[in-house]
């Protein structure tokens, strides 16, 4: 039951769903349907996909994630960023607008829902944490802007393309003369209204009497309210015998079943992408969902998040759906809606469902400038310019990171920008604890501690080198420990003896302890006993698994002072006692 | 001067040169030379190269490391490995015996040496350090048993194939009927001698009155002398007209200036090997030079052996020679033969070259047999059945890595094994630190020590949570802690304070910095005070250039001690005092 339980959280908030709970994921669930119905019609558009995937990706997901996700507030659905990866994946294999093309999506959500479910059972979420904080916020800051310019296409009536933003700007820059007039003024005023709406709207309302949360709920129906009077405009004035550029007849009806494409070729050309997606997904989604479950003292379970977003993305294939995850700007209307349980997420589903069963008709004269608009409103508020700032200032490895990330990702577009971003961090602290901090460590007089000679007044003996570590010893800076223990003896003729200090060394592993038995035999060739002080618990215990131990010419001593009292007791004695009478 | 002594280690040593010196270094030299003629013809056989190749490789990169090199004792040259590895590299791009095929050898060389000039020049050394010594040994051991198999080839007289060693097997096995009897009695004679060379001669020698160094040093003239056996034996019978195949004509002469191909598309595909090669080589050569200095207490130079073995290997290209570096076995010899400076590899590059000026015809009839024989016997002593072992005991992870390098290399070649390598260290790495030990600590009665509360019998305050991490902070434990600290605070309700132990954490990057600010943010909305204490000294500096100093709801303590004593005095004093009447 508990295993029940813990793969199939449903049970859990089922067990205990009263009236009041409904009542309030109801009324949350129409808040976020009028929400959603434009988001997955522009990020339909934003994918190159036509409009009814959009909804029909806001359906079955939002009903496989109330079952299987542990969040109870999350609201899963297509998001801008994966959008964006959508169609940086299919675009290279089919034309927009084929068979083919639609196909590929579909199998790219299957593929990168299948591999979040195996990931989950199999317990890989870790893997996530390869995405370093200035990756991710690099990589989310140059999809911002890249997902903005290239909705500068439809919102201006030009066509354009480009996989990286300089081929987009070069694009628009060539078009500028097609710009078409009625497109562009429907979407620069949808525009302008939008942002109206996100800054002004909520305290003009406050101002009229409404409650601060009524207010900010009816806030958001922002772009609802511009998608409804662009249709009403374009089809009262027949702009689209104009030129304007609508979004056409969209089916009505339940989605039906899809089988995605089992074609091994295409399944191996979007393996990468659908684990980049998957990915990146899930960290978006986990990071919204614990920040939220910590509100409300909620726990969220990494390893089951896993199997929760894949099974929606599965979900999103079979009934002809792209991939999706959980988005932060719903699940904080989610939230501040009400949102008790999963249910609600159940009942946006309903929602969306009611919408393609009885409102595609209505969308007929939908202009597509008035999606591109909705979209920059959304992502400008990805591009995230203050993080730049703190992480130069606390950073510059973390700095270069997230620059290299944002560069690589403008110039030659998201995959590899995020593979270079990885890479990098990767690369960056490897490099970092190659070469650690070595520190010369004295005896502080009066007391049995030792400190860096360089930044305190210390009794050192001088045929004692005492050097203190400040990093785990392994593999990346096994050669530097050598190099720095032979440096420090070669300079001092005097040496009889070595003690490395490991209070901060929280692993050595086999490069590191070969290293240390080849430092212990060099030298001892030289005369030189070689020591250890201050190993921890877990170390000694798999030291103790290999030779070193017995073939050191020194001991391992439990405290630096037993190291140096063992060699000069009288010495260290006269300096713990200096002072003391 | 300083700088041009850096740059050019000869005018060390070089001023302080004399006669004796002279003396020692022109022994050594002549005893090199007889230890390198059967080793440069049999690695050019291995590579794929005709005989004189592998003498042209033994001349100029000697002088080149002389004036360039730090290590007085290495042996630069062409070794078994790199061998294998130029012709792995090559072997795609053309066929053996073209012109275009030595072409790429000599490009491989030219390439390989100049990327380690520009490491040598931008001090990147430190990438060598990413291979781990589990991957080296499993790679070198993988590499051992697949070039004794190739060499199975020459050494029976069939023809076989393959990029790895289960087609190699798979060839030998459909090719054991045209095993030529003549070559296989000549080979396999060889084997036996040289392996009672290695193991009875020396003791044999010693017996019959020989001084044990004098012993040592001519029982390692068994190749040569089997060299000499075999070409005598093979001239007498005619048994190249029996079948047996021969090294045949070798250019007369010291090599002439030779100009690489520069073929951007052959330079591209070349660039990875030439990569692999020029780190393997230096790894490899960097070890022996540092074990050798070591026992004289002489230094080497990181970076600058990068330029010595840089200016070594373009020597070869530009003398018509394939990739050098230095070798354990013939460093061995040359340290043990009294070389006392880099001179002596000058003397042996002479004694080469008057080996081309007037030896070549005497090699007509030595049989390719022999050549394997030479490697097999050379190589074997590279299989560490032993490093597996000890590997396995002291660590699972390091043994993966290891076994996954050993295996990799054998199915699928030898570039897929040590990249396959590399980067399963790393990640073996990378998935430790991101699941570090934690432990919840509590005061030692009678001390200000804190300990884990599971080892010790220890006194916490019940509504305090101390946590000590035994990790840096940083992106792949970010995540991992935060959930960590919210399961803590989560199991139990009477909890006020969060103190977390940062005594081992010797690094927090940006990734960690923010999950530690969401931690605080998140404590202090379930009316938390989150702490820190024991932040080191140069973690500290960085903090301060964070807003966490500021935004911490509780503070930042000098040590454990005085973050216990300031939520709980009394508490804290009593334990302190425990016992002390």
């Amino acid at each position: 039951m508990d295993k029940l339980r813990k793969y199939f959280p449903i049970f859990e908030w089922g067990a205990e769903y009263s009236s009041k709970t409904f009542i309030n994921d109801l009324i949350t669930g129409v808040i976020v349907t009028m929400m959603l119905i434009p988001q997955s019609l522009a990020y339909a558009q934003l994918a190159g996909l036509p409009a009814e995937v959009g909804l029909y990706a806001s359906i079955a997901p939002l009903i496989m994630y109330a079952i299987f996700g542990t969040s109870r507030t999350l609201a899963v659905g297509p998001v801008a960023v994966g959008s964006l990866m959508t169609a940086a994946a299919v675009a290279p294999l089919a034309a927009q607008g084929t068979p083919e093309y639609l196909g590929a999506a579909i199998a790219l959500a299957l593929i990168s829902g299948l591999m979040l479910i195996v990931m989950g059972l199999l317990r890989l979420g870790f893997f996530a944490n390869f995405l370093s904080h200035p990756v991710i916020a690099g990589f989310i800051t140059a999809s911002g802007l890249h997902i903005a310019t290239s909705q500068l296409g439809p919102l201006l009536g030009i066509h354009i393309h480009g996989e990286n933003l300089v081929d987009l700007v070069a694009s628009i820059i060539g078009n500028i003369g097609n710009i078409h007039l009625y497109t562009a003024v429907i979407g620069v005023i949808s525009l302008i209204f939008l942002f109206w709406v996100r800054s002004e709207l909520k305290p003009l309302l406050i101002k009229l009497g409404l409650g601060e949360r009524a207010a900010g709920m009816l806030a958001k129906a922002g772009p609802v309210a511009s998608l409804v009077t662009a249709i009403l405009v374009v089809w009262i004035l027949r702009l689209d015998d104009s030129g304007v550029t609508i979004v056409g007849s969209v089916p009505k009806g339940l989605p039906e079943i899809a089988i995605p494409p089992f074609e091994l070729s295409l399944w191996t050309s979007l393996a990468v992408p659908a684990l980049l997606i998957a990915i990146v997904g899930y960290v978006e989604s986990i990071s919204v969902a614990m920040t939220l479950a910590a509100k409300r003292r909620q726990r969220i379970d990494p390893d089951q998040e896993l199997i929760g977003l894949g099974t929606a993305n599965v979900g999103s294939a079979l009934s002809g759906g792209f991939p999706v995850t959980g988005g932060l700007s719903r699940s904080v209307v989610n939230f501040d809606a009400g949102a008790e349980t999963p249910a609600a997420g159940g009942y946006t589903a309903i929602g969306i469902a009611l919408t393609t069963m009885f409102l595609t008709p209505l969308l007929f004269f939908l202009p597509k400038a008035v999606l591109g608009a909705i979209i920059i409103a959304a992502v400008l508020s990805l591009v995230d310019v203050g993080a730049l700032k703190r992480t130069f200032v606390y950073s510059k490895a973390d700095f270069a990171a997230m620059s290299a990330t944002m560069l690589v990702t403008w110039i030659k577009g998201i995959e590899a920008g995020l593979i270079v971003g990885v890479a990098l961090s990767i690369c960056l602290h490897l490099y970092r604890t190659s070469r650690p901090h070595i520190a010369v460590v004295g005896q502080i007089p009066g007391t049995g501690d030792f400190r860096n000679v360089k930044r305190h007044s210390v009794v050192v003996d001088p045929a004692v080198l005492s050097l203190r570590v400040d990093e785990s010893l392994y593999f990346p800076n096994a050669r530097f420990i050598e190099d720095a223990i032979n440096a420090g003896v070669a300079a001092n003729p005097n040496i009889r003896h070595v003690i490395l200090e490991c209070a901060a060394v929280n692993h050595i592993d086999i490069s590191a302890l070969e290293s240390l038995e080849s430092i212990n035999k060099r030298l001892s060739d030289g005369g030189i006993t070689f020591h250890l002080s201050e190993v921890k618990g877990p170390v000694m215990d798999r030291l103790r698994r290999s030779h070193l131990p017995e073939e050191l010419a020194g001991k391992i001593h439990l405290t630096q002072y037993d190291a140096v009292a063992s060699i000069n007791p009288e010495l260290a004695r006269q300096t713990l006692e200096w002072n003391r009478g």
